[in-house]
C-alpha cells in the first residue's frame, strides 16, 4: 500500500520567509499550504500552489486560529460558530488561488494549535469537520488516529486521513510525546527514515519505552520550516524508494 | 430598461457593527459584501449573504486593499502584482461563504481607496481586471464610466457595468465633484430620489454648474455606511417605483 | 470614604465607533483606555486620553491580549514572557499618547478575556504584574477581590485596587454569575444604581439567593460600550451623590 | 571628526526571523529598532533593546507606516494627524520596551516608505517632526540631507541628522540612484568600505557619472536585513578603525 508524505509549505509573509519551500515539494507528494490566517499571503499561498503544481504534489489547505503574531500556537477560545466561518473563508480563498496555480484544493489539515485543540475539543472539532462539509464534502481531512476530529469528520460524512510524525517519539498508547517534554522529538536524519519505513512497512513504531506501538498512517508529516527539514525529509523519501514502498499522495 | 441598485454591506467587523444592512437589502438590489480586507469578518460575510440571498439581492466582491485600520480609504501603493493575488484571496473567500449561505457571488466592486485609484491607474486597474478573469472570466465589475478600469475589465474579456453615485455632484465632464469640495454630497432624500429617476428615464443628470450631463448607468449606488443611508435608500427606491422604472439586477 | 467609578473607553477603531466616550466621561473618575490590542487606534487614544484630562478623570492602561478580531473577549494561550512584553509596549504606547493630551496613565486595568484569565492563571497574572512592576511600580492595577491577580500585584509590590461591578449579579461567596448564566446581568439602572450605594454605604450586595455579601470595592465598574451605559452610569452618579457618598478617583 | 554607523534591527516578528541582530550589533553605534508596525513584536523589540545595551549602541524609534503585510515599504496615503499619534505611539511602546531592557530610546528614523515619503511629502514629514517633538524634543531624528523632513525637524525645533547610505549609488546632485535603475547598489564590501572612508574623511563620494559629490554625513547607514549585510558592516567598520576615522553614537 502506497504511503503519502506532508509538508506545510507556504508559511511565508511579506518581507519575511520560512523554510525551503521547493526542495521539500520534490521530496512530498502533499502539501499543506498555509491560507494567511497564521502564516502566508496570498502572493506566497498562490506561489506555493504553482510550485506544487510543477512538481505534481497535492495542494491541501492548511487552516488555523486567526494568529500571525503567534503563527497559529497558541490555543484561542474561538466561538465555534465563527470557527466554522474562518475555515469556509481561508479554503475559499486558497481554492481561488489553487485553480489560478492550475491546480486545486484537494484535502484540508488544521495547523499548530488548531490541530492540537481538535484532538480533543469537541466543538472546534465538530466546527472544523462543518466547515469542510460545508465547503466540499469530498475534501478529506488529515488527522491523528484516535482524535476527536477523526469521529467529528466522520460523524459529518467526510473522510479522515490518519497521519503519523515522521520525527515525533510515541508513547505507549500511541499518542505523541508532548513537545515539552525531553526525547519529544527525534532528529537523526537516519533514524526517522528507519521509523517511517517500519510504519509504512509493519504499521510500528517503537515508543520512548522500548515497547512496539501498531502506527498505520496513510499520511506521514515531514516538517518544513526547520534547519534539517529538507534533509530529514529526503532521507526519509530516498528509504521509502529503497525499501520499495511507494509514495504517493492519499488519493 | 431596468436599472439596479447597489449598496455596501457587511461592513462589520469582530465587535464593530456598521450600518443597517437588514434594512438596506430591503431596498437595493446588488449587495457589495466586504470580504475582510477592509472590513467584514468571515462570520459577518456569511450572514450578509444569508440575509442577501433572502432578499433575494445579488451578491457582489466588494475587494479592497488590505487596510482595516483606514477602512480601505487611503491610497496604498501595493505592487501590481501583489494586487492580483489579494484580490483573487478574497473573492475566492467570498465565494465560499457565499456558497454556504446558498448563494454565490455575481458580480466584483472595488471599494474606497482602490475604487478611486483604478480609475486612473493604469497598473492596478490592469491586476484587478486579471485577478477577476483570473477567478472567473463571467463576473462583471462595478466602474466609473471612462475610467481606466472600464477600459481594462473591457480588454480583459469582463463586462464592465458602469454606475453612477445617488447622492453625490457631477461636474460638467460627467465626473464626480470630489468629496474635498463643497456640495460634492447631495443630503436631501427627494432631491437624491428626482436625480436618480431622471438618469433611470432621461440618462441626464444636473452638474453642479447647472448644465446637463449624460449619465446611463446600469446601477447606481446608494450608500450603507451613513446614518441617513437607509432613508435615502428607501426614497430612492420608492421614487423609481413610482415613476414605473424597474429596479432589478444588472444580470 | 470615597468612590471610583470606572468605565471603559477609547473602544473604536478606526472608521468604527464604540460607545459614547464623550457622555461617559461625564460621570465617571477613571477612564479605562484602550491600548490599539483589543481596540484603539493612536488617534482614539489620544482623543480618549484628550477627553478625560478635560474632564479630570484618571486615565488607565487598559491593556489586552493582541486580538482586535475578537475584542480581546477570547482566552488566548500567550507565553507569559511575551505577555510581560506586550503588557509594556501597551503601557508605553497610552504613556506617551496620554503625554502629548495633557495627562498621564495612573492605574493599569486588563480587559475581557485577560482580566478574567488572571483572577486564576498564575502565570499569566504573574505576567501582567511584573509589566506594570517594570514600566512604573507606582502604577495601582484594578483587581477582583480575592482573585490571583491581586496576589501577584501585592506581591510584585504594586498597590491592587479592588472593584466591584455595578450591574453583575453576586454569587453567595462574593465572585460574579457567570455571563453564560441567566440573571448574571442586572439591567434596571435604579435597582444598579441602589446597589452602588449600598456597597459604598454599607459594604454588601444581595447575592442571587438572597444572602448579604460583603463587597468593599475601592472602585465600581460601569460599562462603557452597551446601549444603556449613559443612562446606567448616569443613574449610579446621581445615587451616590444624593446618598452623600464622595466620587472620586482612588488616588 | 567621529562618525556614526546606523543598521535596522529588531525586524523578526513572531516566528518569523530577519537578519543577524547579534553580530551587525557588534559593528554598528545606532540600532534603528522595529517598533511593531513594519516588523517587531514587542518580545522582538526589547530583546534587541537589550542586545544593543549590551553592546553600548544607543536604541532608535524605527518608526513606520502601520503595514506588517507590506514591511512599511509601500505609500500609505495616512491621513498627516493619524500619523502624528501613530509615531507617537511607536516611539511611547519603545521607550517602555527600551527602559524595561536597561537602555533608553535617543533618536528617531522613520523606515522605508515612510522615509522615502517625508524626503519630499510636507505635510507627512511635519507629521513625523510634531510627533517627535510632542514625545520628546531633545530626540533627534535621521534625515536625508536636503529633505523636506530636515527642513521640518529644523522647524519643529529638533536635531536632524544627516545620514548617508554605505551602499547606495549617487547621482550628481547628491540624491541616491533610484533603487529600480541598475546600479543603485554597490555589492562589493570593499568598495563600499572605501565610500564609507571618503565619505567620513573627505566629505565626498564618487557620483555614477564619475564626478565627485559633497557627502557629510553625521551617521552612515548600513543594512541590515541582506545576506551579506555582516559582512560588509564588518568591512565598512574595519575601514574606517584602519583609516584611524573614529566610530561613535552621534550623541
Amino acid at each position: 500500500m502506497p504511503i503519502d508524505l506532508n509538508a506545510d509549505v507556504g508559511e511565508s509573509f511579506g518581507a519575511w520567509t520560512m523554510g525551503d519551500d521547493a526542495a521539500i515539494l520534490r521530496v512530498v507528494t502533499s502539501a499543506n499550504v498555509a491560507c494567511g490566517f497564521h502564516a502566508g499571503d496570498p502572493r506566497t499561498a498562490r506561489r506555493t500552489c504553482a510550485l506544487a503544481a510543477e512538481a505534481d504534489v497535492a495542494v491541501g489547505a492548511h487552516v488555523s486560529y486567526r494568529d500571525l503574531a503567534g503563527f497559529g500556537r497558541r490555543f484561542l477560545d474561538v466561538d465555534p460558530a465563527e470557527l466554522v466561518d474562518e475555515v469556509v473563508y481561508q479554503v475559499g480563498a486558497l481554492q481561488a488561488l489553487a485553480a489560478a496555480a492550475g491546480t486545486e484544493v484537494r484535502y484540508v489539515k488544521p495547523h499548530g494549535a488548531l490541530y492540537n485543540t481538535i484532538v480533543h475539543h469537541r466543538a472546534q472539532a465538530r466546527a472544523v469537520a462543518t466547515a469542510v462539509r460545508t465547503v466540499d464534502p469530498g475534501l478529506p481531512v488529515l488527522v491523528l488516529p484516535g482524535s476527536v476530529i477523526e469521529e467529528e469528520a466522520r460523524a459529518a460524512g467526510l473522510r479522515p486521513v490518519v497521519e503519523a510524525f515522521a520525527d515525533r517519539a510515541y508513547l505507549p498508547d500511541g499518542t505523541l510525546v508532548p513537545r515539552s517534554q525531553a526525547g519529544a522529538v527525534v532528529t537523526d536524519p537516519q533514524e526517522v527514515a528507519g521509523r517511517v519505513v517500519r510504519m509504512a512497512t509493519e504499521g510500528t513504531v517503537t515508543a520512548v519505552d522500548g515497547t512496539t506501538v501498531a502506527v498505520r498512517p496513510e499520511s506521514v508529516c515531514v516538517h518544513g520550516d526547520t534547519p534539517g527539514a529538507v534533509a530529514l525529509a529526503t532521507a526519509v523519501r530516498a528509504a521509502l524508494d529503497a525499501a520499495g514502498v511507494p509514495v504517493a499522495g492519499f488519493r
